[in-house]
């Protein structure tokens, strides 16, 4: 087993889980009885044909501290993997989000494949949902995960229903072009986390030299708050879209990207949020956001490769249009440094940035240290038209990411056609009321829309 | 914290939960709208009074070998513990076991008071059910679960909701007799097993000492089986009531107890289900069954003070009343031996039974070891009479035990009016098909029906 895969596991506790998710919403098509989803997981179940990835389980004895290595599943126990359940009433989104907090915060089996598929129904609105968690050791990089974007077709009418596991060589091909899973480049992020921390002391040296002549500074100054402590085992999970247009539009206004906007809605929901528990900090909150590395591409949030970047989310700031400008400049100084290095340099430079992560699970690693940044927010591509899925059309699709003592709380979002799917992922004990954010975001983002309109 | 109760928080790992659970299946009142449960789990998370056992969590740090103890937690989290959740459709039974089957497969969260209360609705017949787990390091002995059993009341009329966690001097008085909550003497039956680790190498020198003249042999030899294996971190949970009139007919035919009625209806039902999948031993099969202690009482599951004997299940005899009368025969041999002993050399004889439960935790014990026996089944006292919680009527009260490597597969019944219920909790990996043994223990009590009438 490799030893980034292997560090996901060693590192996991009840506390800690490893895994990465995702919920999506789907609306079934006209004319789908009471009968559909429950006749819908049969057809799932039988798609035994599984691909090696899917297959695999680390071999026993699984909990020791030694050597990992990955063994095959033989049989698969579908009905074990994939999920049948319900919403309660009365069935609002906030009931959905209520389960997916219980299952993100759940460990995965390690004597099967870690994945599970959970299918919701029981939404009021007569939609349902697609919960999916997957190891992050198990689907290290882009491998696996791009596979389930693949299951997905622009075609409503295309019913073939296609499943993540189904091996390459014998999958249907999509009617419409899959795009990228929004997963992914999260776990991208995470491997280079991981990795990072076998680079830092080579890393820090060799970066010294490179940077010899630039004005490089360690990373921003980030405040202790409330999501730089240590973490339980419990989860909260809320979940919005917004138009992309709204988004765009107030960018447009003050020549700010559509990811400075992002961030701006973000420090505007972060800043109200920790007012109203008394725990904003006088310094501004900082933020780590993971940019292409792509040279000559456009660093916001596209592309393979994966770099991050500090940024100021300038807490500090009342005004919201010189909040979104003063993100908007510290983005653009990272993003300046980055253009100036060569792709190893920027690598390297992105594992300093990352390498505290890689060292939360180390016992009071979290309390004596301060934290590296404040928070994650992570902008991932996903489909750019209207997907369905087995003639059901996907509504939203929003990932639930990975929390670590001192990193309590991650932000990401992913676009979907014409919108912008936040999911917000934070430790339940640490953060109260997470549900607020949600409110707090439309409510940042209306007040920037009336600022520059005015 | 005492030894006992960080036994079971340092054994624990994501193969080994340890905690106990019980699933309550009730019939609402007449009248009660789609509402009923939603509205009762408000007032169920509106008593937020919280005696001091349920407010327990073992302190910081949670997961480190050393020394733990307890911390009290100052406000509890309501819409954590109290869980709203419905079964799918069809929303038959079936769904009810799988929900309660992963509900049971999953940590409970250390950073909190260890335990849950799901509140299910959505049984296609329009019951709901009530599964309630709690870590069997925070409830050692009677004193809290006992409390469980004193929420119901006979008074079908009596419509006080009352909680398990109400401080007891706060508790409005049911009024029914409150009887025995089941899992209490469970919870006994383990700390003996713990406690009976550091007893063992005194213990059997003493034994052997007081023993002296007794024909007393070591633990019948159990044969290697598929329940005696390493176990994985998933379950499956079935539950089945049947009347007692039934099992006591039997019995009274051929002069035998309840219990050995009970023993031989799941040794008929374990035979089948072991010859189906082909792994019936030639040797007979072994079970641990749980004993009253009091002397003069008794020892039919009932009294308070519990030990433990190792009895045949004759499962290489072919007739069922041969082998109903063999089990008996084998039962009545280890009381008579009780019988003879003193309540101390009774407690290091159980011990003694009881030992290698405690070492299941050790690396390689189980893979190395030959069973001390093949299985646990406990019948411990339930209600007496029709019980009823907030004017809704108890139909069954089903126990869900602790599995361990070395033993896959626990079955607890109690008794609860005039029926018995049965719960039986299994390793999902290593038993296929646990919903069999409900049908193989009905077709056993049939056979011996037909056999001692005939």
């Amino acid at each position: 087993m490799p030893p980034t895969d292997a560090m996901f596991l060693l590192a996991e506790s009840r506390e800690h889980p490893m895994h990465v998710g995702g919920l999506q919403l789907f609306t079934p098509p006209e004319g789908a009885g009471p009968d559909y989803v429950m006749n819908m997981i049969s057809e799932i179940r039988s798609q035994t044909e599984v691909s090696s990835r899917f297959a695999m389980r680390p071999a026993d004895p699984v909990s020791s501290v030694g050597n990992l290595w990955w063994a095959q599943n033989e049989t698969i126990d579908f009905d074990y993997h994939i999920r049948h359940s319900a919403v309660p009433r009365p069935g609002r989104i906030r009931e959905l989000f209520q389960l997916t907090s219980r299952w993100h915060g759940t460990l995965l089996d390690r004597h099967r494949p870690m994945w599970e598929m959970h299918v919701v129904e029981g939404i009021e609105d007569g939609r349902f949902a697609v919960y999916t968690k997957v190891h992050h050791s198990l689907f290290d990089g882009v491998s696996a995960l791009r596979n389930m974007q693949n299951t997905l077709t622009e075609d409503p009418n295309d019913t073939e229903l296609r499943v993540p596991w189904t091996p390459k060589e014998r999958r249907p091909k999509p009617s419409g072009g899959g795009s990228r899973n929004p997963l992914a480049l999260v776990g991208d992020a995470f491997s280079l986390g991981t990795t990072a921390a076998g680079l830092v002391p080579a890393g820090l040296k060799m970066l010294r030299q490179a940077l010899g002549d630039h004005n490089f500074t360690t990373p921003l100054d980030a405040p202790r708050t409330i999501f730089n402590t240590p973490i339980g085992g419990a989860r909260r999970f809320v979940a919005q879209s917004w138009e992309i247009e709204r988004v765009k539009a107030v960018g447009d206004a003050v020549g700010a990207t559509l990811n400075d906007v992002v961030l701006a809605m973000c420090s505007g929901a972060l800043r109200r949020y920790l007012t109203e528990l008394g725990e904003l900090p006088e310094k501004s909150l900082t933020s780590m956001v993971p940019v292409s590395l792509r040279p000559g591409e456009s660093a916001d949030g596209g592309g393979n490769a994966v770099g991050a970047v500090i940024a100021s989310l300038a807490t500090d700031v009342d005004d919201p249009v010189d909040r979104l400008m003063a993100i908007r400049e510290s983005v653009q100084a990272s993003k300046n440094l980055m253009k100036e290095l060569s792709p190893t340099q920027i690598l390297l430079l992105s594992a300093v940035n990352m390498s505290a992560l890689a060292l939360s699970p180390v016992p009071g690693f979290v309390s004596l240290t301060k934290p590296p940044f404040n928070v994650i927010i992570s902008n991932v591509p996903g489909p750019q038209k209207r997907m369905y899925w087995n003639g059901s059309r996907l509504d939203g699709v929003y990932p639930a990411s990975i929390v670590l003592d001192g990193q309590a709380l991650n932000i990401t979002l992913t676009s979907n056609d014409d919108q912008l799917d936040f999911g917000i992922i934070g430790c339940r004990q640490t953060l109260p009321s997470l549900q607020r954010l949600i409110h707090h975001i439309e409510d940042s983002l209306t007040e920037l829309e009336k600022a520059v309109s005015a």
